[in-house]
């Protein structure tokens, strides 16, 4: 009897999955396309080289990679859209003149992991904005998420804005070691105030920064933007990073963005992100619906250096947010009271 | 330097390709969705003997497998969507009850071949019809395919028809060897009459049927049916085939479809078909637009024998057709002047 099981961590949607996921990416492919944005078909394999220069350390343990049969070329299968896309904008100056507006959507998957029965090939629709920088190109990233939740049914969903480079730049003015720094992020992700406060002790950096270390820990919620302020009074270096969130915020709330949380002690999933970023969180998803951010140096380690920002819709997070949400249930919820992935 | 180039035989598809492309795939399913067809997605990877299941010797040999990292499972990059909807109505009895009316898109991948610049990922929107047999489901298959192709302005393709047996049944009564069926595969596809008469003479079967042989160069154009009526006259084993078809296709025409040809002589890409075939040709495609057929031995491979019968659309064909088609000069196209992949 032949063992009809798919390989681990992969599934099938059936029909009525599948067709909520569809009708979802096609309304987001709808804002995408209003927002001149045009899709790209990328293939499914890359050189392994190619997608080795797009990603983190990370990132990089999750490829699935081999050697090709018949060519011996040792390849990947697409782990993740950004740096393929960036690969093909470097590619293709000519047919994709800056500033150049491409959007895609499709699966991506992630190497066998000995943690068994999380899906491993997720679907995602997304959007690059590359050659551009400054407020105004992320405030569009912003204000295109938010139309993008709306028109799929995920308005009330809250779009938290985080900077790169904010609490990096109050780690290494505090003095802290590079373990001390490691130690520090696991201490932002549980915003564990006392934690940093020990931490800055032992730091030898400035009084002023060791100081403003343990604040990190409450940069959210209401009043964050003013803690942040204090914050970047005591470090100058951090100072850039909150005005890139406040400028980015100020001209996206100018074209209509409603829901907006900040949260500028989140360090983790940074990947290839320098600048503002960003994710979407609604209830009744395992973790954020969407996530995405500015990428500065990443188009230039494929040869054409400039600017870049984008995200990616998780589309089964989002399914399943619409899925769960019971319309008479349904409230605005809190910015950090959800999982994430 | 970077190399930023792509695996052999692999593209990037480019915005004004892409939205081509995905603009046909929404038509296509809107089509599906209108004849009840519910789209499943399917993961990247199935388990190679999965796929060896389902696949002829020859497609198996494109097949691009590996084993995998981590795992250590043999695993192969979908080369087919066929096989793995199979795989699916036979694992979900519970979810699919038959029949089953599924449909699908996206790319299909094979492994690196010796022939250069051939593309080897191919975009596909197709259906399956899984648990029904009989001529109502034959004409509801190239009803449904002339519908599609009607609705992306393909109206003008000629969807022809073929029967995976009929000569293969001729070959069988006229009693040639294995060998010389072989080299009547090779004259049919030649439509090289001189040759089948040559190859009638060395065979061992049936006057009726050695007479019969060399007709099926001619199986084609106008009077076919009446020319193949004669031949099924000389072999009864080919008659069933012809039934059929001539029940498939006057059914068809009761539903509405216009333009319709048959090749009873056609053998050429059977793989797993066991009755009526059809492809549907359009003037500017390098190959096929679709291709389909009644596969009634592929699910109980599997585990769950029924009846069943598909057909995908290969979307880049589909969009040349479309692109290079001129109002001004488009006509209808005889069945036989386009070449095939």
């Amino acid at each position: 009897m032949l063992d009809l099981s798919l390989p681990t961590g992969l599934r099938d949607l059936l029909p009525d999955h599948s067709a909520h996921l569809a009708e979802l990416t096609s309304k987001l492919q709808e804002v995408f396309s209003a927002f001149r944005y045009r899709r790209v078909l990328l293939p499914t394999l890359e050189r392994l080289e190619v997608v080795e220069r797009g990603l983190s350390a990370t990132a990089l343990e999750r490829i699935l990679k081999f050697v090709e049969p018949g060519s011996g070329e040792v390849v990947a299968i697409r782990p993740d859209f950004t740096p393929q896309i960036a690969r093909l904008y470097a590619a293709r100056p000519d047919a994709l003149p800056a500033p150049a507006r491409l959007c895609y959507d499709g699966p991506v998957l992630r190497a066998h992991e000995a943690r068994a029965g999380r899906p491993r090939e997720v679907y995602q629709a997304g959007v690059e904005l590359l050659g551009e920088g400054g407020a105004r190109a992320d405030a569009e990233a912003l204000v295109l998420l938010a139309r993008a939740l709306d028109r799929v049914g995920l308005g009330r969903a809250v779009i938290e804005v985080r900077h790169a480079r904010f609490a990096a730049e109050v780690m290494a003015a505090a003095g802290l070691s590079r373990t001390a720094r490691e130690e520090g992020s696991v201490a932002l992700a549980r915003k564990d105030r006392d934690a940093l406060a020990s931490l800055a002790r032992r730091g030898r950096g400035s009084l002023a920064a060791r100081r403003a270390l343990p604040l990190l820990a409450e940069l959210y919620g209401d009043g964050a933007l003013a803690r942040a302020r204090a914050v970047a009074r005591a470090v100058p270096r951090a100072a850039g990073a909150l005005l890139e969130v406040e400028d980015a915020l100020a001209l996206a709330r100018r074209r209509g963005l409603r829901a907006a949380a900040v949260d500028l002690g989140e360090v983790r999933g940074q990947g290839y992100y320098t600048g503002l970023t960003f994710a979407g969180y609604a209830e009744g998803a395992f973790g954020a619906v969407a996530a995405g951010g500015r990428y500065d140096t990443l188009l230039g380690r494929f040869g054409r250096p400039g600017p870049a920002i984008g995200f990616a819709v998780d589309l089964e997070f989002a399914t399943s947010a619409l899925e769960r949400a019971e319309p008479s249930r349904a409230r605005r919820p809190g910015a950090r009271t959800f999982s994430r992935r």
